[in-house]
């Protein structure tokens, strides 16, 4: 005798404001808090699930409209969340978000409503799926047809940056502070790579880049080379490059990149640079949504796609991107934006069922002091192991949550990322840079 | 408290022959007796799901190899199916099975290990998931996301055919009859359709061709086309034509046909019909698998893939199918192979989940007088409605299964489809005509 579907009959989303250091990419710098949105699922049977995105207001309308939505629907109803977010909102998918080009606070390309939207369905897809494992005994990976790796490799994310926050950005109840000091050379960086390695054993290391001069950056990556060699090491300077530049970083560089990441903007750009120089190209700005596939691939633009279940809508719909990557021979990677654990446990799940993601995935994480679950991950190794518990394989911590919401509630000037914003308060004469910088 | 992922503790692959009419396509006609696989997995909770494939000694080696590998392997294990395969069978996957560009039996395009392997991997994929569905109350449409429609339609499979098999087929135990009676000219299927739309409500209709000469298929359809006006119409001679037949043809019909079915074989005389006529090219023989994509679809040969779950290697195949069908602006449709209401359920489920299969599926099943479920599907309104019971919906008819292995192992002269030896049995002057035949 069969028992019915689970149905949602709760959906509760929070705005939280978490903690990040000041770190320096080529708009500017992060801001003291950053927003994200936790959202909890509650079934009929008394099971939650939760899932974690974007924070920015935008995407918050959006997350709260589909809450509305999504409740009193069967829990498995995944494939339909994206048409049921775009009904809950009011909007169609080939509607940009705003006239930009380029958006200033997300780095991820062009802003279309599609992908405002993907991202606040993952978060929705994801809290499914942990409520559903959790209800049928199974992990998430199992329910994407079982994992194929046991442990997801990350890689060590690098950055520049200060040792504190801009006195001026000082909120009444005062700045996140940490211990790692400011990495704003060559030097730095290898101390925060070495810091890194010897905390959590990665072995591949990212490094944001688009801060400084080229230059500067060029012997950032050979001092680490020199100080872990043979290691992957890959750089991204968010589109700050022109084609001249990213041909002329890459000939200096030669085989010490694993890959580039959007060293210039736009599918002329990227396939410029790989046509003048076989490096590869990877990207989370070039190529973000299955709309901008087909002339990204066909002219070559994309060797490695950096996927993001955020960007991509979901688990599921990164499966699916993961396909059309075989079918192009283009790799798979992952993006991380600034995120806590109920994403890296579902970054982990999916990197564990796609076989052809073969590269360290990026993640943020080890840059958050805080998490709003009850047993924050530890990277060993530089991997996580693939959890077989029911569900994500986490469990929310209620009292961290409720902290943060209140931060969010009291500092409302925070609720958009704006890493411009964040910049000209440390320095008035900063502005926007056009890209390419360099 | 979690309990652990069921594992398979037994697999049992049945080989079968069923009944088939005597319906004709361009290599000849089919067998009166047809080998199809059943696959029963069992797990260590007591919960049995069902798999159906080909049947042919080929795919039935592969499937035994299979069955024995998958024991004692958890039951969400999908993800890693077809690399086990490959392993349990000691095959590489970028062998062809034979040297044959032409699949003489199936109909199915270059004949490779992928492909063979593939097929069988689906029905050990489809009974994965029926079993899991049922030892977690979910339907298998739910275990893919979820249904977005509650009704998947199908087109009648029209067919030139004859009364009987030919004499000389008898075997000891005689020869499968039905009451259709021949249709051998364009009244004669004019009268079939009609049948199926009373007894089953289809309103598209696919005729398969390639058995007399183009302008006799022209008047079928142009037949069709007047007894049930307005109703999609489908025309599929299994790349019996010329590029400029398939041209004439195109032109002649015009309008009439909803898209053309492998009209002629091969990307470049796929793409030349369709940059000459502008009619939609259909295919399950250009492009059945992923490496074909590729090629095919720059090209611009295919705007219609007639997607299979077994050639593609299962359900969860089937979707990624579909994304990379939606990145490429190229429609789905579904082909069939002869099969029972296995197949037929897992059809539906996955028709059911994928939201750009927007043409009416193809299904053999109404030729097919014998089943091996409890209670065969019977289509209504040219539909089938997507079960919600647990797994596929379907319970294993034991006797009749055994009846049908039974005939499997007394008739070993129709182990192998091949309708080519089978036409030659009536016409001894037959043999496999040269593609294109006309």
């Amino acid at each position: 005798m069969s028992r019915p579907v689970p149905k949602i009959v709760r959906a509760t989303v929070t705005p939280i404001l978490i903690s990040d250091p000041p770190l320096l990419n080529v708009l500017g710098v992060h801001q003291p808090y950053t927003p994200r949105c936790v959202v909890e699922l509650e079934t009929d049977t008394g099971v939650t699930g939760v899932g974690e995105t974007y924070g920015d207001t935008g995407y918050l309308a959006a997350a709260r409209s589909l809450a509305a939505a999504v409740t009193g629907r069967p829990l498995t109803a995944l494939n339909g969340l994206l048409d049921l977010a775009y009904e809950a909102a009011g909007l169609t998918g080939d509607t940009p978000e705003t006239g930009a080009e380029f958006d200033p606070a997300g780095l991820r390309g062009r802003r279309t409503n599609e992908k405002l939207m993907r991202s606040v369905v993952s978060a929705f897809e994801v809290a499914s799926l942990d409520a559903l494992g959790k209800t049928v005994d199974l992990p998430v990976h199992a329910l994407l047809g079982g994992k194929v790796r046991d442990r997801v490799d990350y890689s060590g994310y690098l950055f520049y940056r200060w040792a504190e926050h801009p006195a001026a950005d000082a909120p009444a109840a005062g700045l996140p502070h940490d211990d790692w000091g400011a990495a704003l050379d060559p030097d730095g960086i290898v101390r925060q790579a070495r810091r890194f390695a010897d905390r959590y054993g990665f072995r591949s290391f990212k490094l944001k880049g688009g801060v400084f001069e080229p230059a500067q950056e060029i012997e950032a990556i050979r001092a680490l080379a020199k100080a872990f060699p043979g290691h992957p090491l890959r750089l991204d300077p968010n589109g700050g490059w022109s084609v001249d530049t990213s041909v002329r970083v890459a000939e200096e560089l030669g085989d010490l990149l694993e890959y580039m990441e959007d060293p210039t903007t736009g599918v002329d750009g990227m396939a410029a640079v790989h046509a003048r120089t076989g490096a590869l190209m990877a990207t989370n700005m070039c190529v973000t949504t299955f709309g901008e596939i087909r002339e990204a691939f066909a002219r070559n633009a994309v060797q490695v796609v950096l996927s993001d279940h955020h960007y991509w809508g979901g688990l599921h719909a990164t499966r699916e991107l993961a396909a059309v990557c075989r079918v192009h021979d283009v790799a798979l990677s992952m993006h991380s934006n600034t995120h806590l654990g109920i994403s890296l446990a579902a970054m982990t799940h999916v990197a564990a069922v796609v076989p052809n993601l073969t590269y360290a995935c990026d993640s943020h994480r080890p840059w958050q002091t805080e998490d709003v679950i009850t047993e924050p991950h530890v990277f060993t190794g530089g991997a996580l192991t693939v959890p077989d518990t029911p569900g994500l394989g986490v469990e929310l911590d209620r009292d961290a949550l409720a902290a943060l919401h209140e931060r969010w509630l009291r500092l409302p000037e925070f609720r958009d990322r704006d890493d411009v914003a964040a910049m000209r308060r440390a320095d008035p004469s900063w502005s926007q840079p056009p890209l390419p910088r360099w």
